[in-house]
């Protein structure tokens, strides 16, 4: 922790910042300039928040230089964490990215779900993705099927062997989602629900996090840190868009440099939505093929039978035929990446 | 809902959407311009996504017309909402401003929160805050002492006469803080945590919902709506700062226009934390002020009696000799809003 | 300048940054820490880009701790900047807040602009704005009347003896606006204008620099800097709104907090411009007092004697019945606030 | 134009508005909704600001329907526009992505940018690009050696037959930079400097015009169509990184998605910036590709045979040996790209 004092700050003040630090197992070294004092605090002391510091008279700004995850960063933690699953899929590291694929939420026809379940199979697809629970920015909007759906998920991975990503809002949900699920996913709008992220900590399953849609890369991580903190250390990062400048000609600013920066910084997997990411569905195929070529270890993007007749989202959704189409050229992608990692580019 | 089509969208694509409209009950005009044609659905659907119909081939753009937010909005409600508490105390319409203040985190200390409470008490305001359970980036930092802070809070409460203001963070936690508390936080990041505000639909006692740190004005009266739609009308807005473009000389930018905008858009009470909105002890007095003169209904700002040793965000705290200072000046400007409104200004 | 070297840095990658460093004129303290390296580069070497640093092998981040603002900072000139005019008006420090009052553009119809300016005398305004070169988003709105516009803001002050105030968008531009202006102005696009602000360090004007749509404090500062640095100490600060996270209820986000923090850290005087700041007529008045109360040193607001046949910017304009009544309470309000920074608050 | 009243506007009212836009040209239709009316205005009226007609009494919001940009959009001007170069270099449409490198500034020591451009050329580069105006955030950083430097640029071009690409930072600097570029580059903190671009709108040569780096798609072609206007359709559209929510680990954010949607909307040739665009030297390979797969027309990207020692941006740059790299793999996709294209993808 650097911190920095203000020009006329006393020695009084220094004394009184370095004391602390120093009661709270800190080694000091103050380096004295012209015009400002500054103060080097070593040690791996993550508890001590830098806004304590910053309290103190004579403060001008406190920096904190080490990097506050440390279960989730690359530092204490070189090697690159993969998933693995029962059926021999596996997500991270080098191995071959994944498609996650569905429609946003779960239908009232079981029929619908199975037709996309199948479309997704026959693509070699390695997930099915379906909101049986529903994060709706209106209550007026349609608030998911609940473990109707969670069922009719479970039918669909019986029939398909793919397996199966579904949402959970609620601490008390997790028992329930927990029992159908192969991988719990957390909604870019719970990413800071402490409580959610704590209560994930305690299962085994992995955890799919997507990233807040104002969240900053350390934020992001740090959110991680607490399902990982509290025990489960199977935790799957989403990169899914962020606000941007830009409301006329997509809903979010998807962040394809947080890939490279997440993989660099992290060695939890990268997942990319590219249809919440853009909420356009002519988006998907190009900002998908963006997130392979520049590291991510899968997407996730939305489909359906009838788009125009979903209960939600359907302007980011693919109808079957576009998403047969576009998966033929991303699995085109994915095996020359392949290639590439294998031969050297 | 104004529906406006590609330049090239065929008479099928424009038939079709307007099918979809009238089966779901909205009247139909087409207005026929050189270039696009543009439909105006005509109706108080709600429940129609704009998403959907963004969905339909040819479509360009959707835009959504009337407020979504039937129950928060002023449209259906132009009278002010005013909180009522056991004890005489009021929140909203021209009621005189209230001030919530307290530390940020209840120490394992009662004392020093019997000392901070005394104090409030001495200078004339009506509320206690202060956080049991505690929503930290960090899982390393300090999560709060949870019901033993809530008992603690109770104690205040009881020596002192103040009302309880205090974070609820998940639905298991409701019973026990609604036990507790005279108003239930909600807090930024669980701005959008919709189980929670469903939840607190369920509860008579009023919610005070924190904007989040990135949400539009829509978005917060729609989290207010999930609350009322599920059936608790006492809900208390308050802009707590946004995310801007500066992190080095605050946490957050406060949105002071949002009162007077809320205060138009709706009739519900809207509160100012200058503290978190800020981040910085020095801009509370004049955030405060900004914000009462703004049209505030009330303040809620971070006291310590001992900041530099706070668990938690000291730096945006202030300690009890400037708390009397600062409101000591808030009150007198409380005194000249007050004679203003009843003098005429 | 503190310099953060990766984990994994080598003891020759330390050398080579110190070498640099000291070769620049910098004094070097190195901290050891168990994992980190950092060191800390002492000196006022304003001249060297952190950039630079960054760019060495084996560093990990580069935090610039020393104000890179220094002759618009308070820290080397600790007393505040007061702008005195050849009429008596002054600008910044303790005297009592002006009032730059005027049409967004110059119409084509001279007797308006006097309509105008002679409301704003009547009220106790000190200046007249008013654009002559407009910077407009598309090239079909209005582009100004350019220097018919300036004879007749000349005009006008000759009539009122109100001070002119008025924007300059172009280095070739400034002998002109010079020759009518009392106060020249930078627009918010043009605040990283470099060659703009460098040419305005030229002449002896006061120069009103508006800060960026989407400008941090500190680069807001480092435009003033560039104009100071070049010759001219005369600058005021305008906050005018930043890019906020909603289009629905206003233009920009108005950030209040500015002008406290602005007047801690710089000697600069700071208006607020609450028209374009909010994009809302309502919202002249609330927003206007919440920057006098926070310690704004003028406020400049658009008013207009017909805003729904004006040529740019109606929605943000007062009308004259409303100016004299918005301006009735902003004068009282800095009756008020004199008072008390002579009896003491 | 679609403009929504406000649910208790009255008919004199809506007439007032009414007769406005009829007297502007405009065929009105009215949708009496149960709550709200809606006045669709058709017609095909640029000059005519929603900003006018949203101050008229009774008025709620005013949406705009077309684009506002008729050069630089699509739908007048379906074909794509393709740059030609004397020596037979394009850019746009369906022509090959070219490659533009070169140092941020151009050093004074000609040796270096000859040593650059060789490489270049060696490595089947189009352009050099290289600052001789550097546009700084701060005064005290490096301002670019002007007219020494475009000489530099000639001198490079005559030895390699590359094409040059450099800023132009004033309108008084055009006709200097006008006799060494092949292409103008418009800065970013200059995308909306009006007097540029209307003047840039006069030349003859390609401008590249970079965007702001909170700029809308919609400001950003609006800034093109100022150009356009005046009677320069050569305009090349850059896509250089947005300001987000992240300082630790980039210095802006990527908006990769802007390239699909630019070329969806509009005809001109979009390039992309992956050094400024992140501020990080690994991060220019992963984002220069996620910007060629996803359709950029080329690339542009900051080289230099000594970044350590750059007077501007050393953090940003390759240094030649990973340019070598780098740009063969870039290659290698390109190839790969125009192999899909041809036969299909």
């Amino acid at each position: 922790m650097i911190v920095v004092m203000e020009p006329n700050a006393t020695d009084a003040q220094v004394e009184k910042v370095t004391k602390y630090l120093e009661k709270h197992g800190f080694r000091v070294n103050i380096n004295y300039g012209d015009i400002l004092k500054v103060i080097a605090a070593i040690g791996d002391k993550r508890i001590l928040s830098p806004q304590i510091i910053a309290s103190f008279e004579g403060v001008k700004t406190v920096k904190q230089i080490q990097e506050p995850y440390k279960l989730a960063g690359r530092t204490a933690h070189p090697e690159d964490t993969i998933i693995k699953f029962n059926n021999g899929v596996k997500i991270g590291g080098k191995e071959k990215p994944v498609l996650m694929v569905g429609p946003c939420s779960v239908e009232k026809d079981i029929k619908s779900l199975l037709e996309i379940a199948n479309a997704a199979k026959e693509m070699g697809c390695e997930f099915l993705r379906g909101g049986a629970f529903k994060p709706r920015t209106s209550p007026y909007d349609f608030q998911g099927l609940e473990e109707r759906g969670l069922e009719f998920l479970a039918e669909a991975r019986k029939q398909t062997g793919l397996l199966v990503v579904t949402e959970v809002m609620d601490t008390m949900d997790i028992p329930l989602v927990n029992q159908y699920a192969d991988i719990l996913q957390v909604g870019a709008r719970n990413m800071q629900n402490f409580k959610l992220l704590k209560a994930l900590g305690h299962i085994k399953k992995p955890v799919m996090l997507k990233r807040g849609p104002a969240a900053s890369i350390k934020e992001f991580l740090l959110a991680a840190e607490h399902i990982m903190y509290n025990g489960n250390p199977n935790v799957i990062l989403c990169e899914r868009g962020i606000k941007g400048y830009d409301n006329d000609f997509s809903r979010n600013t998807l962040d394809i440099a947080a890939v490279p920066i997440l993989r660099k910084y992290s060695h939890l997997p990268v997942i990319v939505d590219p249809s919440h990411g853009t909420g356009r569905r002519y988006l998907i195929e190009p900002m998908g093929k963006a997130a392979l070529i520049a590291g991510a270890h899968g997407l996730m993007y939305e489909i359906h039978n009838d788009p125009d007749n979903a209960s939600s989202d359907g302007a980011q959704s693919l109808d079957l035929n576009m998403f047969r189409d576009v998966t033929k050229r991303f699995n085109k992608l994915i095996g020359r990446i392949d290639y590439d990692n294998k031969n050297g580019i």
